[in-house]
């Protein structure tokens, strides 16, 4: 999905092309736009990079996360200049040697969320001394519906997983860690209304670029309800990974709940979503404020999801491309937006793309 | 475990002989009261039931609910006097006819609700004209635990039916459908606290034998939060029948919530439950209202699940082998309860037993 969006962007001033396991979706994607040159391959066959990729500048890694840090290892030991979406759990600055090594630039977890967050942190680390940060987002269904007002862009059982996976958080200089769905508080947000926000474990490389914040916190945003039901299915077993005799076979109930959610969870082809997302960083005497509310695009038929994402990494692409983010090594977004030129050519080319971030503060 | 209760207080004043499927359970009976003679035989054997009554003079049937029926039809063409408990969905008047036919009294839902409520209506009935009724009624863990806050004697799947079970009303004398769980209200009830009622389709045969009444509804009381994840649940698909396929199996979801939610919902050896209740019947410048409240009773290890309904049951057994109630046919408690004599016999029989009934009203 958020593939389609970055190809689809790239190849109006690149030559591109798009690499896939499966076939049908990359004749979907040729169908979308012809120019776009297609490959079908199992992309965990990392020995095979090297000849892959001999032709190209650049390469955009937006692979599934259990798979993600091999496959930016195997971009970067192609001597490849990367941008990463992939999310993966492992920490990706233990590439950053090897990455010198191979004089390769790779930016790392570079979407909306952590992506923009990032830049927007690493930028005013620069100018002023950040004494706070909070960051809430979410993408949600235009039309929520009970029980659980939400629509996954991604398969069930890995949203369930971010629903299950303790929350880091800084408090006072300490990483503290607190259970997923925890701290939850309402917050109104213009033109949506009232979300609830809830702690989930997404600063990331922020708790080690940015261990100089005394206090930092991540909340994911969803409608009212949402996390007390989850809370209680929780509490239920109904996440319990030990399996369940039942018809004579061992089902565990995380994968049957997982299963039975997916139609629950699934955006219908062309259902509307948005993304809403508030980054705030304050200093003794400032506070400097950071809002998105994305739609779904009707006229391309593109997820908000997709488009935040999306644009997020190919303005980093075009950071590489155009020659202004040169350094070695690996980056999350963090230390790209440090540098005001970079910062503001990432906005203006996400606002270029109607992704409008909104600052305020004083 | 009503059955037990049933027993134990009936060896009191009678010679009682206790038929089982598992000669476990009967062994553990015996133990508990040597007096109590055992036999252990599959009671779906309907037409060994004239051999195995001859000696008895009266029967109480306390079977599960899908074999009730044909039981109690068993039992009657035995020409053999019965009060039963087994709560199944057909309708016991049917068998009116032939009761009368074979010279026996059956008295039918004779436990706490259905049971103890109908002989309140049929004896208020008598008193005064009747305009509405009203009857709130749980069986409830005395230390609930989120997120269910809630135990159930009997097995899930059969409390889980209750909640898809449409709930029938009588308004303004019609009979109206409402789904179950719905208007949910909070009432007080002294020494427990806020409880939340819904709708449950308990009214049963009053809804033949009152049609007079305008007004009557049932309602199944719950701690607070109870029915809001029912509904939860219901609304995503976890008590669907339609099944699933995982592990190259078919699951109902229904079948596995219920399984999973054996666990979350037994009552452990010897935790603590009572039951609440509340019959209001109303006339034009009259209001009577009965109250109970009975605690599980920690000398005998006997549930308040147990004892409210199965003391109801041993008091109309009482009833029968005293000639206090003759009539020959299928009754339920509110066709006895009509008679004062009868009626006051089973609520001193059950304040005999610390089953205590307040009535209140003016």
């Amino acid at each position: 999905m958020v593939g389609r969006a970055i190809a689809m962007d790239l190849v109006h001033d690149h030559s591109v092309t798009s690499f896939d396991l499966d076939a049908t979706n990359l004749e979907k994607l040729k169908q979308d736009d012809p120019r776009i040159q297609t490959v079908a391959a199992d992309l965990s066959h990392f020995d095979e990079y090297p000849n892959w990729l001999t032709t190209f500048d650049t390469v955009v890694t937006a692979v599934p996360g259990f798979m993600g840090y091999k496959t930016l290892e195997a971009v970067i030991n192609s001597g490849k200049d990367v941008v990463d979406i992939s999310f993966f759990p492992e920490d990706a600055l233990q590439l950053d040697k090897l990455a010198k090594q191979k004089n390769v630039t790779a930016i790392t977890d570079c979407g909306v969320a952590p992506g923009m967050s990032n830049f927007i942190i690493g930028r005013y680390n620069e100018e002023m001394k950040i004494t706070s940060v909070e960051c809430y987002v979410g993408g949600l269904p235009a039309s929520p519906q009970a029980p659980f007002f939400y629509k996954a862009p991604f398969s069930p059982v890995d949203v369930i997983q971010e629903y299950l996976r303790p929350a880091r958080l800084v408090e006072n200089g300490v990483v503290v860690t607190r259970p997923a769905l925890s701290e939850k508080e309402i917050i109104y947000f213009d033109e949506v209304g009232e979300l609830e926000a809830f702690n989930t474990d997404g600063l990331r490389s922020l708790i080690f670029t940015m261990n100089h914040i005394p206090d930092m916190k991540e909340k994911t945003l969803r409608y009212p309800g949402h996390a007390d039901l989850i809370i209680a299915m929780k509490q239920a077993g109904f996440f319990d990974i030990a399996p369940l005799r039942i018809e004579e076979k061992d089902i565990s109930p995380l994968d049957f709940t997982s299963k039975l959610l997916v139609n629950q969870w699934k955006l219908n082809e062309g259902e509307e979503e948005f993304t809403v997302m508030r980054v705030t960083a304050r200093a003794k005497n400032k506070t400097i404020e950071y809002n998105l509310l994305d739609r779904y695009d009707k006229t391309t038929n593109t997820s908000s999801m997709a488009r935040t994402t999306g644009y997020t990494c190919t303005a980093a692409v075009n950071l590489i491309a155009k020659k202004m983010f040169q350094e070695k090594g690996v980056f999350p977004p963090e230390l790209v937006g440090k540098d005001k030129t970079c910062f503001e050519f990432v906005v203006d080319y996400l606002k270029s793309r109607n992704v409008v971030w909104k600052k305020s503060g004083s």
